[in-house]
């Protein structure tokens, strides 16, 4: 047997794939932008993937210490989930060919990562020379982050089976089909809808179904008091929030810039970047300065909402506007957010990490805002759609964005709606009161997140009585 | 003297490197090639490098509040001599050339950087294009990892001066030479040994000697009642254990397809980020449904433990299987990491952060597993070894997996035991039972992790009594 | 209107720009690398602009928990006012064209991402072929570092309103300045000044300012004794600094090798990485064994403080020291901060998170030390300067660095002194002692960072009393 192996002794090199082309003239032009490209969308998937540590840690710092561990972890599940749900069936449905139908594509299961199928399968992809492998890390990473969004609106009452389910339907049924629509050659693609990155693809899908959920869920134990005036359930942690938000915005970088699915055009990923990051800083500031004025005092979770509302806002419009309206999109996201937030919670809706003011509502901020404010000259480089109501474009793109806001909206709404009543309806949806109380680490996992220092509150709570 | 200053007043620009050439049509292809190689291969080292933020954070979170400046702490110190160690000394050891020795390199110490050094000494990775200090960042950040894992066996009992001497001698002594074995030339890589970056070489050997050092530290002061059974001693913080491994989870997108060295090959890079993602998917999954089965509770450590554990397995075979063979094998590495950690705790061995499950048994049954599921096509790509069992390769290509691991097993077993029974001996490896109970904080670095915590929690032990 | 939309029919493809060219052979060696060094770039700024995370970790973990979530929570708010400054006004300042004056720019204000305002504009930058847009946001994460910085010397005791004042009036009076003299073309570029990534420019910068708040606030309450003896404010969460401080060094692979602004060269980044790790770990050892030998305990936060320091020496030196050189650099950093620090502190300076010590006599040392290890080889190879003291250099570059080193000094110190004076002088800069004592949490934003854990401390006390 050894004598086999001996036919492998010329190998005297590390294990570098041997058909790998190295240090000779021979490249070609095609095959080094491929390279190019393909590293990039993977830095970029990489980024965006990360981003899941920001939604376990901004969630869990939102909320309460008895639920940190359950809130923390779930994230890691439930992208495990998400991650074989989207290989199996759903990214064939967001990105396989439709033979025309314009609702969902029916090719593309199971991604083998081979050339063979990604040119039968995915013709909606065709565009970009990135790997299928790395378009798929891409995609996945996307749907991946609308599932974390979800699962805001579950904070700190949901079951840890309706994770499971939820996460598996949400990825094969809601998800895709909205992507297809949009990016996968869909009918919205064919009426020009503009959304960069998925302002509506993917945060306010996620958010919709967070909606439902808090519709559902019905508010947290001790959230509105009789007189149905709310009270403050302060998360137990804001170096958490602080550090998740950071990440995020971090992850942004590939999440909108790294949608151009290349490194070439002159840079054009470099100007998303900025348009990103301006709008950011911009959210930041007008959330920080509203808060101050509101409440008196400079309110952490409200800036770091301002953040993030803002850079869902200009993920539709990151590559169709200037700088300077990037500023003010993210501005204006920045507060609509703050007072959004305000009125949901005096309309007695508990939404505990403000997923449905910060996802839905600038989701949709964000979705018309390139119906205002797109360049024809951008409209036209990126080639989708056409100038916004301020540039010439008169009310047309506009509607354009408004149809395809309405159309995801009600879409996702209905299908969650469908699927969490029956859930809701037969295992149920809420751990009981008693669950709630002690908290989701000890019902659904056994242990505290934080023993020593749970331990120790339970301690000193016994003194204290 | 200002005169002479005055001759370079001609620079009107930023520190830009006059030797670049920019914006000319005069790049040529090899060197755009070189260019790409170097940009990938970097990214790879610094995600690979941040795994040590994910260590920290895992192995703080899942010990107690009283010794998490010493655990966060060490991982930087710890680091900073390896990355010293392996300049001076273990770089060449692992990569020089070994004049058909097979066993150890001779030269190459003290790498200076430069190409003539590169040439001269490193001819065993003259197979990639990226230049050598890239190379050896991406090395070093596989050395460090290996040893983050062996720290494991010693956590909340080491002593701080073994830190400095066992850290220092398993990255010169130990980690190089089964890495040359593997990876420069040696007499593994001789039989087509298969382990794309490390099952064996990293996760294995650091597994071992934190198996060692396990034996020779015995159980923590409180792990086992007098009559052997068990207590759980939980980690005090599962946020940081779930941001520890997202860390390292993005880290992995490094580890893996960073180790082809090449971002060329037509997106091979990215082929085998799909099969890495898959697995650790798969192995979050299967890990949470074992434990919610055997414990009754969907327990968030062991989910975390499958997570990497299959992280660990698909590291040797991420280019060698299709994508539906990664999900088997992450699933499948799961599942046994949780039953071996169970049984090694019913053994009597106090691993405290599961190091040997998740990393050794792990890291043998990926290695192992390439043997199993390698095809012919993806053996050929990568150009070494052939088919596994269930591709029409026989026992051959598995017979040279065991012989690879037990090779490595057994050296690292006997080196580290040597090692650390010399140190047991002389100078000992644990600290007095009482700096133990007061918590490594205090007793090696004279002041708490936490200390406003630590402060409130000994009043309110006071007060108790 | 629908019909229109119809028009856009042909689209049945993701949102891919359709100004890119894919697949075909026909992009040109110049597109090519412009692509590939965009991307390196823009990973560098990524990773630069992620270092905000490590300080809002670093200096929350340095300080104590009433102060937590204001620490963190306004890096988050002075990153946004710094990216909206330094893009309307700083970027021009600092990198347009100055006519000749060798003191500010005077164009390219409110950058608008296109290759005409580059072109017009920014002459100084026109040395590397990365977009404009990206340069910009690289440029302005240095400049959200320096300004990161400044603000260890007002924690734990600087009122909100100062920080929104200062963090505009550093971004667009002061930080540019420098900046423009060094690296936009100004009178120290003409020198020959070797700053490579910033121990001048973007470290002792924002440590000045630091050193002046300091100075300014005055110490805070409880620090030293009516004997102006010092006592030990700990900070409240070493894992939080140590996961800052290896967020930092990730942060320095952006930092250093991509100012380079390019990834061509033959891979002279990597080289820069290599020498910028190495004296990270020099750092690291150097601090801890210095702490070991003076406290009789090896102190982690003065380890922390070695790896930050050894990082900020070789950011001047990193392009021009060979890896020998930059192990001594770091190690000598290392020591030189921590001996500082102590005697910071005798002197009556309270300096919460040692930001002059760490960021300002290690930039000086740092930027010295080129003037000293340059090599001519490596000085010809950047193109800025010549050969140090002990490479047959003479006297000559050490002065030119000192020079630099005092002219910034003294820049930042008198316009940092002015500002702050003015604003002490009207509105304050300082919180009332009943502020202090509740914590900045509670005073400047309204709630804690921490509310469980602080409402319990606040019973326990209760109780205790």
């Amino acid at each position: 047997m050894l004598k086999k192996f001996l036919l492998s002794l010329g190998i005297t090199s590390m294990l570098v794939p041997a058909s790998f082309a190295f240090a000779a003239d021979d490249a070609t032009p095609a095959q080094l932008q491929g390279a190019i490209d393909a590293v990039w969308v993977m830095l970029a998937a990489i980024l965006v993937i990360f981003m899941q540590a920001g939604f376990a840690l901004l969630e869990a710092g939102s909320t309460r210490m008895k639920n940190a561990g359950h809130v923390a972890g779930k994230t890691v599940l439930t992208f495990g989930l998400c991650a074989i749900a989207f290989w199996a069936i759903g990214f064939g449905l967001a990105f396989g060919d439709d033979g025309g139908n314009g609702f969902l594509g029916t090719t593309g299961f199971f991604v083998d990562g081979s050339e063979e199928q990604a040119k039968a399968a995915f013709g909606a992809l065709s565009g970009s020379d990135v790997p299928i492998s790395i378009k798929f890390l891409f995609q996945l990473a996307f749907a991946g982050v609308s599932l974390a969004i979800a699962w805001g609106g579950f904070a700190e009452r949901g079951k840890l089976p309706v994770y499971f389910i939820f996460g598996i339907l949400f990825t094969v049924l809601i998800y895709p089909i909205v992507a297809h629509w949009v990016w996968g050659g869909g009918w919205l693609a064919k009426l020009g809808m503009q959304d960069f990155a998925g302002s509506t693809v993917v945060h306010l899908q996620g958010a919709t179904a967070a909606l439902v959920a808090t519709l559902l869920l019905k508010p947290r134990i001790g959230k509105f008091n009789k007189d149905k005036t709310p009270n403050l359930i302060p998360g137990h942690n804001q170096v958490y929030s602080v550090l998740g938000v950071i990440i995020l915005w971090i992850g942004w970088f590939g999440f909108n810039p790294g949608s151009t699915l290349s490194a070439m055009g002159d840079g054009f990923f470099g100007y998303i970047a900025l348009t990103t990051n301006l709008a950011a800083a911009a959210g930041a500031v007008a959330a920080m300065i509203v808060s101050w004025m509101y409440f008196g005092k400079a309110d952490i979770p409200s800036m770091l909402n301002g953040v993030l509302a803002a850079l869902v806002a200009i993920t539709a419009a990151c590559a169709f506007v200037t700088p300077r309206d990037a500023v003010i999109i993210g501005a204006i996201s920045g507060i609509i957010t703050f007072f959004t937030a305000q009125w949901f919670e005096k309309a007695g809706l508990d939404d505990p990490v403000y997923a449905f003011s910060v996802h839905g509502i600038a989701g949709i901020w964000g979705t018309l805002s390139t119906g205002i404010f797109a360049t024809p000259e951008l409209a036209a480089k990126v080639g989708v759609g056409g100038a916004g109501l301020l540039y010439g474009g008169g009310l047309g793109q506009l509607g354009v964005q408004a149809l395809g806001v309405f159309g995801a909206f009600i879409f996702v709404l209905v299908l969650s709606y469908i699927i969490l009543a029956i859930i809701k309806a037969t295992m149920g949806l809420r751990v009981t009161e008693e669950e709630e109380i002690v908290g989701l680490d000890l019902s659904e996992h056994g242990t505290y997140g934080y023993p020593e220092q749970m331990k120790k509150a339970a301690q000193s709570a016994a003194q204290t009585v």
